[in-house]
């Protein structure tokens, strides 16, 4: 029995008003199908096929029981590499305990996988393969959904300037692309806290999250039934799923730092890998001769992973166990291709401690462990910050690029100022932009309530549409060309007074309904060549039309 | 008889939380009270003294009477530097005709002033002092209110680097100023359209923009009795207002720009300065020889008031008036210390169109146009786009500053994308916030309704804290001490749990207390050391401060 049904979940969307979800064929994989959102124009002509992260949920087509879990559309192709087992049971020792506490059978998703994981002496990471030359199927997908040469993706793989967040544990992701040569991407944070929210709002919130354009979701439970929530999550998203370990670890000691082991973290990696996590932020780089720097600040360390950290190293007087065990994390996440997102634990919370010695001195860190992750072939990624004016973003960009050798970069903002509390999804997408168009491949959206509370459904809208904009005002500025024809696509319908195709056109169509209609509600005034913010004496672009009309006249 | 009273405006405003009105009084000038928004904190000690927009309406001393209008706190002023007589009646036409129309009585504002007129052959432009060597109690005033010199701030005016719009018919408002080396302002527009809105409604906009942070209001209205809702709104504004004044000119030909004429245009000049405008924008740029390249473009031209022009130019074959009468325009300017905003009547209304040839020609017409305007001594801004993506922004301030000689730059953004309606107020704000750093002095906010409709309350509001935050983003970029001060007091709050003093610290008092207790409700959370967002256990800066007495305990 499972209390969790489809029913539980507010999941009465429709696809986007305008929009309809088409699929485009792999040509040397042919089983792939590549989702896109095609944007049908009034007079039913495609306008532009936009980068869909909505996944089976907004296709009408599609049968989905949540009890279930998703169809697994990478399985073949996993299969068809081969070079792994197939475990009779986790060999986590505390998800075998879940698993036999019966307690928990009403919570519990009753269709769980048995774990894949590596043979020894195998490596079955994308980028294992692609520095084998190896274009794999999850390459081919990537490349149509991009619109560039598979080759290219794999280029950027093996040279870990890209990566494909894809443990072999995750077979219902759609394969996507972090990386500085392609569309900047957005991650969003779902997550319970000891405060609030229940397993079936969290599986809802990861559905919505991607309606709006995330293109990855970060489970930040701390709360109970983690290991339970995250599995009804994984099951369920097309979009690849991301934590951070030690935060469960801290909930396994009952929230107390000091009594964090190497063994307890090594469990719950290997119980999250085999549940398909694609890729974990890592607090490696959170030193004990960087401890210091970070204590003379105005706020301290504000990443929660490195505050535990600092705390386990001070009071143990030893190095951080992340750091001193790095080459184990790395033989266990090869294991299932899991991708690095190394932590930065010690980020500014503030303008004032920006780009301090203790931020810089962890980057140089996690800078040396990015070689290590990539002698296993480990995908890897670097955080960064935080609070910073704009003044000192191209520094982070610049530094980040020497230190880690280009691999990508994944930003919380930066949040240009501190002084803006109910509206940092706005503070975080300035910074986001600009870091963003320097060479930002992954932003990770912050809600209004950041600084607050736990944010709500609306907030997690709110972040997402604002990170998107970001990600896409950095797509327009760096000149990719997909990014350009959206926004003409957009201009003409709107000098054309194609009203119904300039909302299809909209990043959040439903919104740009709702305004217009607020004054304007009459179907006819769908076709007006005005709208009441101007009325109709004044609308520019009518005018504008006849300033054409008069020069063709006149000549 | 008068039919709109203080009854039917929504004024039950308090001051923000946390925050109370304090006056600092002038040195030179000891009648000089500039208002601050005092943070107090929780303890009862002033935490920060911060610049304030909002006038009389926030304090709780002051006795407001909008059929009176405020008090005339620049009167004495005016009247000791003299210069000018006070006319027996407007020496404009229509209002001289609007004014004997009994039918107007019930919406007409009760108590209008005589106008102020300069003396044949005097000029009382605070640049005229400025470039004399007089220091005016509005310079005093503003060095106050910016943390500077009141000599440093007479060197900027004389030198055309920042203007201080100062209608001498406009005594009620409290001095400011707008230049690169200053904080950078946001301007609101409001007003009302053909298609709604009451004078009622328009008043209380003005008073509800400046609450959130306005420091210049645009009445942009289109519709009826535009006069008369001037009237109530400049009688009741603490802030500088501008104007297009081509628009009430349009409604006089009933919509017909090819009806327009110079006497008809002249004639609302007159009548706007002698209300009190003190800004307006005038179109003189838009040139015949610029509207080829603007007729080709995707969106022609989005300007309302470059749009009418262009259509009455190619009409006529004619040379714009505005340009061919501009010596005319500036001698009525000066009579009453009107300020120029020169508009980009070509700015681009999208991505495909930005920094084109049409844009720079347009500005370098301008560039002409503020030597010319100096030359009278008129005090000039120069209005900037529109719709430009990142990568294309500094070569817009960059090749303002060039060639309009350091005159004060006044954008419409940038937005930084096409795609979003119904959110550009933040891709607004991510433009803004970049050329504000780069050295734009104002920045116009653009609500979540552009494009779509006219805005509500709600929208203004939304409007200007996205651009009083990339107004703010800017301050700290250009490392203004003043703007520092307040991030860091934010910070040091945030860091010490004092959440009544973060929620009071905040550029929106209101929303951050009703987001924290959207999940925090009880008294009691206030003094917590975690919020709703992390949990007791994974709050970082309650862990940091564990750290650091590890730290000092361990050493």
């Amino acid at each position: 029995m499972c209390a969790l049904k489809i029913q539980d979940l507010d999941l009465s969307y429709q696809p986007l008003p305008g929009s309809r979800k088409i699929y485009k064929n792999g040509s040397v994989f042919p089983d792939i199908r590549v989702p896109f959102r095609e944007i049908v124009g009034k007079s039913k002509e495609t306008l532009i096929a936009l980068y869909d992260t909505t996944g089976p949920y907004m296709d009408l087509e599609s049968q989905i029981d949540i009890t279930k879990g998703l169809s697994p559309i990478r399985e073949k192709w996993i299969n068809d590499r081969g070079g792994f087992d197939i475990l009779k049971k986790s060999t986590s020792i505390y998800r075998q305990e879940r698993e036999s506490d019966f307690s928990l059978n009403a919570i519990r998703f009753p269709n769980a996988y048995k774990p894949r994981r590596a043979k020894t002496g195998q490596n079955i990471t994308q980028m294992h393969f692609a520095k084998k030359g190896v274009i794999t199927p999850e390459m081919e997908f990537i490349a149509i959904r991009e619109g560039c040469e598979p080759e290219f993706v794999r280029q950027e793989v093996a040279e870990g300037r890209a990566i494909i967040p894809a443990n072999i544990n995750h077979p219902e992701a759609e394969p996507m692309i972090i990386g500085r040569n392609f569309l900047v991407k957005i991650n969003a944070n779902i997550g319970n806290s000891a405060i609030s929210s229940s397993i079936a709002q969290e599986v809802e919130k990861m559905i919505w999250a991607t309606r709006w354009g995330g293109d990855t979701v970060m489970d930040l439970s701390t709360g109970d039934n983690i290991h339970e929530t995250r599995e009804w999550i994984i099951r369920n998203s097309h979009v690849p799923i991301g934590t951070v370990p030690i935060y469960q670890a801290l909930e396994k000691v009952e929230g107390k730092a000091e009594d964090l082991t190497w063994e307890i973290f090594r469990d719950t990696l290997i119980e999250q890998a085999e549940q398909g996590v694609d890729y974990m932020t890592i607090h490696a780089g959170v030193l004990l001769q960087h401890i210091p720097a970070a204590n003379k600040r105005l706020t301290g360390i504000v990443s929660r992973g490195g505050s535990i950290l600092a705390k386990w190293c001070l009071t143990h007087k030893k190095e951080n166990f992340l750091y001193t065990h790095f080459e184990e994390i790395c033989e266990i996440f090869k294991q299932y291709d899991v991708g690095f997102s190394l932590g930065d634990g010690l980020r500014p919370g503030s303008i004032k401690d920006s780009n301090d010695t203790a931020q810089f001195g962890e980057l140089k860190t996690l800078g040396e462990l990015v070689k290590v992750a990539w002698d296993h072939d480990i995908q890897t990624m670097i955080e960064g910050p935080g609070h910073v004016p704009l003044n000192r973003i191209r520094e982070n960009m610049e530094k980040q690029v020497s230190y880690c050798n280009n691999a990508p970069f994944y930003t919380l903002g930066p949040l240009v100022t501190d002084v803006a509390a109910g509206y940092d999804h706005i503070t975080s997408a300035i910074g986001g932009a600009l870091i963003g168009w320097l060479g930002t491949a992954m932003l990770c959206y912050v809600t209004p309530k950041e600084h607050l509370g736990l944010p709500d459904k609306n907030d997690v809208k709110d972040g997402i549409i604002a990170h998107k904009i970001a990600a896409h005002a950095a797509d327009l500025a760096k000149g990719h060309p997909k990014a350009h024809q959206w926004d003409n696509a957009m201009s003409k319908a709107r000098f054309e007074f194609r009203w119904e195709d300039q909302f299809a056109l909209s990043l959040d169509p439903e919104t740009a309904i709702k305004f217009h209609d607020k004054t304007l509600p009459e179907k006819d005034a769908k076709t007006e060549r005005y709208c009441s913010m101007c009325g109709p004496n004044f609308c520019s672009m009518k005018i504008s039309h006849e300033v054409r009309a008069c020069a063709d006249t006149k000549g």
